[in-house]
C-alpha cells in the first residue's frame, strides 16, 4: 500500500480532526503540551510565506516595541543621511548656540519631520531639503497610520489565557472510572458558550504497521453556557470507551496522545476564542482526583482558587 | 461523598450552563440582578491576570478620561523632569517675556513635543535636550496610537441596554399559568435574531444535602427574529414544568434563582451580543399580568412605552 | 380578553418573528418598504437612549461632514475666545504684518494648537495661555483619535446595498403559481451564503376581531452559496400555501404585507450582513412574469442587466 | 418555454449553489480557476456602484501606495494653488535664503500644513492665507484619520492563501476510485475549523437543449479541524455519483466544471474565511495518484514539503 492511498484508507475515521493516518503513523507529537501545532510547512516561496501583519501580532510585547522603536531610529537614520546628501546649508538652525554636527542635525531634524513636530529652529532652506522633508512627511503620516492599526490590531485581537490541570486523570466516576481534564479562565474576562472536543490518539498494530488510531471520547458533557469559575471535562469509561478494560499498565505501554479542543466567546469583546491542549501518556495519573478548587467563604461571592487547578489528592 | 466526586455527580443534568453542583450547593446568588457574575477566581498571578485592555475598555467614560488625562499629565511631568535634568540652557525660548520658571518651561515644551504641536517659540539647544526630544516624540506617536485605538475599541464593542421587567410573574396563559418576564431594548440600535435560555435553580433534599437543583424551563418560544418593540418570555406551567403543582407559598418557601441568557445580533453593527438576567424568590409576584406597554396613536408607526415595562396589573 | 392576555394568545404562531399579535391589530404597516422599522420605542430616558457612535455611523456622508467641520469650527472658536480672556499679550505674532484682530489671531492659534501642526508664528507668552493651548493639544489628540476611530468604523461596518423588484409577482411556475420577488446585489462587492424567510402578515377575523395572523412561507429553496447574479426568491402556491384557494381580487381584499428577510456574508469581509424588504398589497402584481435579466454576451462573463430587476412581462 | 419560466424549474435543484439554470446554459465558465466570480452586474448607477473602500481594500499594496501618494501630492499641489491665489505676501518665509518661486514655497508650505507638521519657516500673513490654512488643518486631519482607517482594514481583513492541486484527479481509492484535489494553506497562518462543498456542473441533453446540470459530489469528510498539514478532499466514485460507471473518454467529451467551496476559521484572528477553486475537463487526469508531500524527518515536527502539492505518480 502506497502512502497516498494510505491517505483515503478506511482506518481514518471521519473524527480524526483532518490530521490523516500518513502523519499519523509518525511518532511526534502532534500538539505540543499547551497546544500549539508541533507541524512544519516547508517549500512555501517566501513571498507567499510573508504574513507580516501576523507576525506584528504574534511578537511579544517587548520584542515588539524593541522592533518598532528599531525601525522608528534607522528610518530616521535613513532620512538624515538624505538630508546630508542635500548639503551643509541643507537645514538652517536659528537657536543661539546651533548644533554644529551635521548628521545630529539631521537626525533631529529628521525626527521632528517624520513625528511630525516640526519645532522649525531647524528648518529645510534649499528645494532638495524641503522635498526629502515632504517625503519624510508622507512617510511620517503613513507610519502613525501603521502602527495606530497594529496596536488596535494586537489589544483588539481576541485572547485566552485557559489554564489547563498538568494531568488528565483516571478518577472515580458514578461507581466507574473516568477520565478528566480540569480547566479554568486564568484572565479576568468571561468567556461563556464554551464547546469542547476530545480526541484519544493511541498506536495499534494495522496490517502489520504501527500506526495512530484517532478516537473521538465521548463526553459527559460537551458545551457549557458559562464559564466563569472551572469546569472538569469528563469522559465515563465505559464499554463504548476506547479505554474500557485497559489496565494501568497497558495504558502506559501505548504512546496515548489526548487532544482536547475548546471554542467559545469572549462575555466583553463577542469574540471567537479557541484553546488547545494535549496530553501524552507520561501527564496521566491513576488513583487520583481533582482536589476541590472552591474557596469556602468569600464575602458572598462563588470563589475558586485557581492555583489549585492542579491539584490532585490519593483515592485511597 | 467528596466534593470532587460531586462534581461529577448525576445530579448535575446536562443543563445547567455549565455552573456544577459543588457552587450549586452554597447559597450565594450566581448571577447578580442585572446579570453580571457572581463569581471570583482567586489565585491568579498578578501577570497573566492584567488585562488592561479588557480595564479600558470596562471603565466608565468619566473614568475612563480621568485616567487618560492623568496619564497625559504624569508622562508631561515626567519628561519636563527629564528636560529639567538636562541643564538650565537645554531648552531655548524665543518670545519676547519668556518663562522663567524651569518646570514651567519644560512642562509646555514636553506637551507641545509629545502632542506632536511643536511651535517651536521653545527649543532644544543641546544634544541632550534633543536626545529627550526624540525619546518623546516616539513616545507621543505610540501614545497617540494608543489611545485611538483604545477609543475606537470602547466605541465599536457590542453593547446592549436590554431592560428587564422588574418581576418575574405567575399570570393567567392560555387557561393556565405562565411564568413570565418582559424585556426591551433600552436603546436606540435595532436587534435581531434573538435567542432566549431560561433555567430554573432551585434547593431540594438530595441524599440529606440541601443541594441545588437546575430545571432547563421550555418556552412558548425560544428565538425572534425582530426586537423592535418588546417580549414577553413565557414558560407555561403545565404537567412537564418543575413549577406544576406548587402553591406560590411552596415556591416561596425554596430560594429559586431564575436565569435568563439572551444572544442576538445589532442589526447596524452586525456584532453578536449577550444579555443576562436572575430573579430570586423575592423577585416573583403572583396572580399580576403585565399592563400594556403599547401606545395606542403614533402617527403612523407602532410604538410601545418602555417605561411600562414593569407595570402589573392585579388579575381579578 | 385583556391587551396583555392577548400578547400569548394561541393565536400568535411561533414564526412571527417577534412582532407579537397585539401589535398586529393595528394597522399600520411593520416594516418600511425598503426594510426599516417602522416602530418607536418611547419613554427611553434621555441618557439611557444617547447612542452617539450609532448615531455616527448612520448618518449620510454629507451630514456626518457638516457635523464634524462643524464641531472643528466650533471647538476652535471656544477655545479662541479662552485665549481671549487670557489677555492681548497673551499670544504674540512674530510675522512682519501681524493680525492685529485678537479673535482671528486667537481662532488661527487655536487651528494650528488643535491639529498639532504648530507652525510657532504664533506663540503663547504667558502661563495661562500655555495652559489653555495645553488643554486643547490634549483636545486635539483626543479628538484626531475619534475622528480616526469613527471614520475606520463607517467604512468597515457591514454594508448590503440589496435591490429588490418593485412587485411581488404571482407568475407561473410549474404548472401553478408561484409568489415570486427578485433580488440583486447592487454594489461591486460579493455575497456568499445567503438564506432568507418569507412571512406573510393578513388580517383575518379572530373571536370577532380583525387580528393580523403571521404565516411563514415555504420557499422553492431558501438558501443559496454564491450571490453574484439575481435571486428570484419563489413560494410555490400549493395545497399548504395560505394562498392556496384564494382569487386576485380576495387577496387584495386582504390588507397583505409580505416580509423578507436576507442574511449573508460580505465575501471579501467576511462580515455578517442582513437586509429586509416589505411588500403590501399594492406592491402585488398578478399574470406577469419577470422578464430575463441576462445580458446575450458579454466578453466571456455571466452577465445581468441590474436595470432590468424589477422589469415584467404580460402572461398570456 | 420563456427564459424567466426557466428560472424556477424543476431542472434546478437546491444544490446549485445559488447559480441558476438560466446562466448554466451559456457556456462560461462560472468561477475562474483560482476562484474568483467569472460574472458582471452591469447598468448599476455610477453612485450605487461605488465602493471605494472595497476598492482600496482590493487594490495591491504597490496600486494602493500609487494611489496614496498621488493624492498626497495631488492635494498639496491645489493647496498651493490656493495659497498662490491669496497672493504673493500670503506666505512669508523666515529663514535667510528664501525659497523665491512662489509654488514652491506654497507647496512645501501645503505639505507642511497638510501633514501638520507646521516648522514655522513658512508662516501665514494674511487673513486669507489662514483661512485656508485652517482648512487645510482640518482636511490634513480627516486625511491621516482616513489613511489610518484603511491600512488597519488592508492588514486586518481576512486572508488566506489556500493553494490547490493543479488537477483533479481519479485515483483509486478503497478497491475502486475517487476523484481527488489536494490544498494546502500556503500562509504561515493556522486555518482550522474547515469545511468544503464541492459541486459538479456538466452538460446533459433537457428537452431538447444542452443545459447545465448541477450534482453535489458526496465526499468521504467535508469537514475537518486542524488544517496544518494538507487535505485531500475524496469524492468516492460509487453508485451514487454521477460520475459512476462512466469512461474516461466519456468524461472528457462532458464540459464538466468542479466548483469546491472552503470556509474556516484564521485561528489567530478568530476571522471567518473563504476559499473557492475551479475545474474545468482539461483540469482532470486519470490513473495517477498524489505523490506523497510528507517530508521525512523535520527535527521532530511533522511536516510536508508545500512545492509537491500538485505532484502526480503512475498508476500502474
Amino acid at each position: 500500500m502506497t502512502e497516498s492511498e494510505q491517505t483515503l484508507h478506511p482506518t481514518m475515521p471521519a473524527e480524526d480532526l483532518g490530521i490523516g493516518s500518513v502523519q499519523a503513523q509518525r511518532t511526534e507529537r502532534f500538539l505540543t503540551r499547551d497546544g500549539r501545532f508541533n507541524t512544519k510547512r516547508i517549500g512555501l516561496g517566501f513571498l507567499s510565506s510573508l504574513s507580516p501583519f501576523h507576525l506584528l501580532l504574534s511578537l511579544s510585547w517587548g520584542k515588539f516595541f524593541a522592533l518598532v522603536g528599531s525601525l522608528f531610529v534607522g528610518l530616521n537614520v535613513l532620512f538624515a543621511f538624505f538630508y546630508m546628501v542635500c548639503g551643509t546649508d541643507a537645514l538652517q538652525m536659528t537657536t543661539e548656540h546651533p548644533i554644529e554636527n551635521t548628521f545630529w542635525r539631521a537626525f533631529f531634524f529628521s525626527i521632528e519631520t517624520f513625528s511630525t513636530i516640526g519645532y522649525g529652529h531647524i528648518a529645510p532652506t534649499t528645494l532638495a531639503a524641503h522635498l526629502v522633508s515632504s517625503i519624510e512627511a508622507f512617510t511620517g503620516l503613513l507610519g502613525a497610520a501603521l502602527i495606530t492599526g497594529v496596536l488596535f490590531a494586537r489589544f483588539s485581537r481576541p485572547t485566552t489565557r485557559i489554564l489547563w490541570s498538568n494531568n488528565a486523570i483516571f478518577a472515580p466516576y458514578r461507581g466507574g472510572q473516568g477520565l478528566m481534564v480540569r480547566m479554568t479562565n486564568g484572565a479576568h474576562n468571561e468567556l461563556i458558550e464554551l464547546d469542547v472536543q476530545v480526541v484519544l490518539v493511541q498506536f495499534e498494530g494495522v496490517n502489520g504497521q504501527r500506526t495512530r488510531r484517532f478516537y473521538p471520547l465521548k463526553l459527559e458533557r460537551n458545551q457549557v453556557e458559562f464559564f466563569s469559575l472551572a469546569w472538569t471535562i469528563v469522559h465515563p469509561i465505559d464499554e463504548e470507551s476506547p479505554l474500557w478494560g485497559h489496565s494501568e499498565a497497558e495504558l502506559q505501554a501505548r504512546d496515548i496522545e489526548l487532544l482536547v479542543v475548546v471554542h467559545g466567546t469572549d462575555d466583553m469583546l463577542a469574540q471567537h476564542i479557541h484553546a488547545r491542549a494535549s496530553y501524552k501518556t507520561e501527564d496521566f495519573r491513576w488513583n487520583v482526583k481533582f482536589a476541590s478548587i472552591y474557596v469556602p467563604n468569600d464575602h458572598g461571592a462563588v470563589a475558586i482558587d485557581v492555583r489549585k487547578l492542579s491539584e490532585l489528592e490519593e483515592v485511597r
